[in-house]
């Protein structure tokens, strides 16, 4: 048994103490975040389910089980964890899928108590809890803060220094940005906000930290604004001078992080509240005794769209990615004969060749190398324990971004090493094809991203052939990779692509225990042309690095395709040839040779 | 004045007898039909806002206000026939839209009654009524049957003779097609079902009538089905010896059209009725006293799939409808040059021509023939007064269907005489691309409209234009031309493209004042392809007319768009020519010529 086995018993006589009969423990924080600090992971902590980026789990215990949901990408790595611990992985997803909160009240007994912390749970998911429980007798106890009692460990909350993104970055000052969030409260019928969703507050101050979440700089806090106040809730430790400085200039005062629920609690009885309930803790919503308004989406619809000053930054990260993409894959196939080249050791060295520049303070997620058949796998990250050397004929997949201060990148290139089969020339060329369809549209402002996605897969399609996730997600700007409300997926999404807004285009062809393709670029949507139809919107592409030409097939290629492909290598080849040796440049020319059929 | 005034005193005056304040006024019948019969065409008795084919409008009367609500489609001939009526128009839709409830909440006072005549009203639409009214303290009277006491002269419900839609053309008995019904209602948790909608009566029944509603051969009456009982709701005069041996066959019991009501209120408590809310009047749910759930879709999706035998008779269908589009538009081409050909003569014309087929019992909508500027109107009927004959260079648009007993028809196709400009090929010729791409879709089972309909619009919006209709909808089997769930529209439909249904692809592009192009065949959903990423299903289609040569430009069509065209040619020109003269043969062996480069 592991010592998870001794934490359970902890939890367990905890309960008993608060007379909790089922505890449900979560596995974010009080800002919902995906990847939250270590502070907020006791779920893993408790489970020993666990990886350094994070993994998504809740569990759940009794008396008589300990049980730990979490989705399809995790089966394999949750199963082996959790053995010896106590807990018993349950699936989210996928035919054996159960849902815990159907779980939780039928093994709850009329008249019993479950307990959650509700500082790490949304109002949303708390209310459908208690809607359920109710129904069958069962009380929620929302203040049951598990881990203060059981977790001696725990670590602190992160105190990294906050710093300034300065606003000749930005483009927009605070209170730009601040009048904009209020102008959308008034919308909502609300006179007040509190954000807790951390890339909106990040977004809102013009504030960032490094390290307090991985590969995302925004900081742990919250933020109340009205026409009269702007109170941020962080810990003292976390501001420095500058820092202090913008706070002043801007009007804002601070408060303790731990200060929030007070606040809220001793806000006017004029006050209507504007709060996001699938973002904001069911723990700080206890305390309001105002008038709450749910709504609060607006900002990151704010956030979502970037103003001309974000655009041609992001291009200068655009020209950053791509040098050190430049020298990556030059490395890969300087040094892929020798036969020493593995999935992780690739990974330093692109980490590496990225945060040499100093302007690039993270990466922007945990980068996916996948070698031949790991390349199959969607969401692959390669371990010591899955580590393959790189040798023989492939496909090497190579999805990465990182953090620059100019903005967020991400891209997604696979390349072939040795001799590629025609197999893999025509399905790269037929995702490739996808890819220009989709940068290529021209559409009519209103339309949203599902009714688009077809164009990146049609090709595909006519092969019988098919990719199972989005075609592209929202990227913020020096925040999260991965933001709303926009995408560009089979899925409904009512949220129209407007101008200003980052969205990636990288559709991929998965052949299991074989390879995997994808190409992505991040694309702006700008204005096209205003007709007597009315106006009409297209992509930009921002990223700036060659597709491997070994792999196109020109035979399936249309004229207009191979056109669009030697336009684009033109403009990386013009972009990225000053900023590199002439070494590094030779290598470029090569690389963006104009294809001809 | 019109007498239309003297309606509205007899109106007041029983509103003033049954304590009824406001009175709403349906545009419909208790099965909510788009084109009501007569007998239920009181709001056009009573405001004067009429035609043969039926209008959209719901009209409100007051003390003091006489209105009338209708859309866009009627906004001129609306304002026109309401002048010296006493009522005044109200628009439903654009920018000077006012809510009808919305209305009626503001200019009720507290205590006062608003009276419906129930049977009219969907149960959704009163229960919105009843919700908006009742938080202002407003009575809702939905028993207020005002036609029994003011309209003397109303037309009788019709009584036309039904007759067997054979089972050998259906392929289905009535107890298979039963059995696939109950199975829905058990799905839904209940044990019975009433069935209002008359396309779901007739596809279930097998049972047809010609002329009860316009257009389409269903009738009017109702369906209760549960394990031990059939009870048909017809008046008797419907029902000839053959009908009487079908419903013997299959054991259906016939009540009285009016019995509806007092059946379903002494339905045992045992019952568990399902009932679609959005199709079932209020005037019926008033009477349940069994428990009802609400549901019900299911039958129009069963509906919507077509079996083979549905499918192979279609094909008879769209041959004869062929023959009849060859007949008519060489009639076209050889007196047009004489400049005496008119719209309305056309569609006279045209009318005659399908009937002249015996299995044709009606056309399947008012066709829509639009010669230039009127084929830019989306919805234009040629009456006398919009009427202009077809001289000089132009398009002409010709939409129209068949009610054929092997199937329904719907098919649309532009035409150059004289001189086509560059401008109009160019534009015919997007809107064919748009056309192709979407016929030649295939796609992963799942799959709905909305997610495909992009394909059809990709070509013209890359030049910046479009059309604000959608690209396809569902098509009966010698039921209604417009049937759901399935469509092919930007809007979002949850519904799948299944295996069997017939959806319209019809792309078009209208140039106000100018010319309007539309390209429609009926289309049907087949399967592809089983392969390792999943099942996956394409287009064939069932429409059988060429496009006009001359409007196609080959300088921006595809090898593989040509090779379409030339193939679905191919197949129109073997398919219809064993069915003409010689005459007629050589004529469609011209216009399917094949295109060359």
């Amino acid at each position: 048994m592991k010592k998870n086995f001794e934490y359970l018993g902890r939890l367990r006589k905890a309960m008993a103490e608060h007379a909790i009969d089922i505890c449900i423990i979560s596995g974010t924080d009080p800002h919902q975040s995906e990847l939250p600090p270590r502070h907020w992971r006791g779920r893993e902590w408790l489970t020993g389910f666990e990886s350094e980026n994070g993994t998504n789990g809740t569990a759940v215990v009794s008396d008589s089980d300990a049980l730990c949901w979490t989705d399809s990408r995790y089966f394999i790595q949750a199963e082996d964890q959790l053995r010896d611990t106590g807990f018993k992985m349950m699936k989210e997803d996928g035919p054996e899928a159960v849902d815990l909160i159907d779980w939780v009240v039928e093994h709850a007994a009329q008249g019993q108590t479950v307990g959650i912390d509700g500082m790490t749970f949304s109002v949303d998911y708390a209310r459908r809890l208690q809607d359920a429980l109710s129904a069958k007798g069962v009380t929620l106890n929302t203040d049951f803060p598990l881990f203060d009692f059981i977790y001696p460990d725990r670590p602190a909350r992160p105190l990294n220094p906050l710093f300034v993104h300065d606003e000749k970055i930005v483009g927009q000052s605070a209170d730009e940005k601040i009048d904009a969030v209020l102008h959308q409260v008034e919308l909502q019928g609300a006179n007040a906000i509190l954000i807790s969703a951390l890339d909106d507050l990040a977004w809102t101050t013009n504030l960032r930290a490094a390290n307090d979440i991985n590969f995302s700089p925004i900081f742990v806090g919250f933020l109340f604004l009205d026409h009269k106040n702007r109170v941020l809730f962080v810990d003292d430790q976390k501001l420095t001078d500058p820092v202090k400085a913008h706070l002043e200039k801007y009007n804002f005062k601070t408060l303790p992080y731990d200060a929030v629920k007070e606040f809220v609690a001793k806000l006017p009885a004029s006050t209507d509240l504007l709060i996001d309930p699938a973002k904001t803790a069911r723990g700080i919503f206890d305390h309001i005794n105002c008038n709450v308004i749910f709504g609060g989406e607006g900002v990151a619809k704010l956030k979502s769209i970037k103003n001309e000053t974000m655009i041609s930054n992001l291009a200068i990260a655009m020209e950053k990615d791509g040098v050190a993409l430049t020298r990556f894959f030059m490395m890969v196939e300087r040094e892929y004969p020798e036969g020493k080249l593995t999935e992780v050791e690739l990974g330093k060295r692109l980490r590496a060749l990225r945060l040499a520049d100093p302007s690039c303070v993270d990466e922007s997620f945990s980068p996916i190398l996948g070698w031949n058949e790991h390349g199959a796998i969607v969401h692959y990250e390669a371990t010591p324990e899955t580590d393959v050397t790189i040798q023989g004929d492939g496909l090497l997949l190579v999805d990465s971004g990182g953090q620059y201060i100019y903005g967020t990148t991400d891209i997604t290139r696979t390349i072939a090493l040795g001799n590629p089969t025609p197999e893999q020339r025509h399905d790269f060329t037929l995702v490739l094809k996808g890819h220009i369809a989709l940068s290529n549209a021209i559409f009519p402002a209103g339309t949203t991203g599902h009714q688009l996605d077809v164009l990146a897969r049609q090709f595909l399609w006519k092969e019988g052939k098919a990719y199972y996730h989005g075609t592209g997600h929202g990227v913020g700007y020096f925040i999260n990779c991965h933001e709303g409300p926009q995408n560009i997926r089979l899925n409904i999404n009512p949220t129209p692509l407007e101008p200003g807004m980052i969205t990636s285009n990288e559709p991929g062809l998965y052949l299991e225990g074989r390879y995997g393709i994808r190409t992505e670029n991040l694309i702006v949507t700008e204005k096209y042309a205003n007709t007597e139809f009315g106006d009409f919107l297209h992509f930009h592409p921002m990223t700036l690095f060659p597709y491997d030409r070994k792999l196109i097939d020109l035979d399936i290629m249309t004229p207009e395709e191979i056109k669009w492909v030697n336009d684009y290598h033109q403009l990386v080849r013009s972009r990225l040839t000053p900023l590199v040796s002439a070494e590094e440049a030779k290598w470029l020319e090569d690389k963006t040779q104009p294809l001809t059929k």
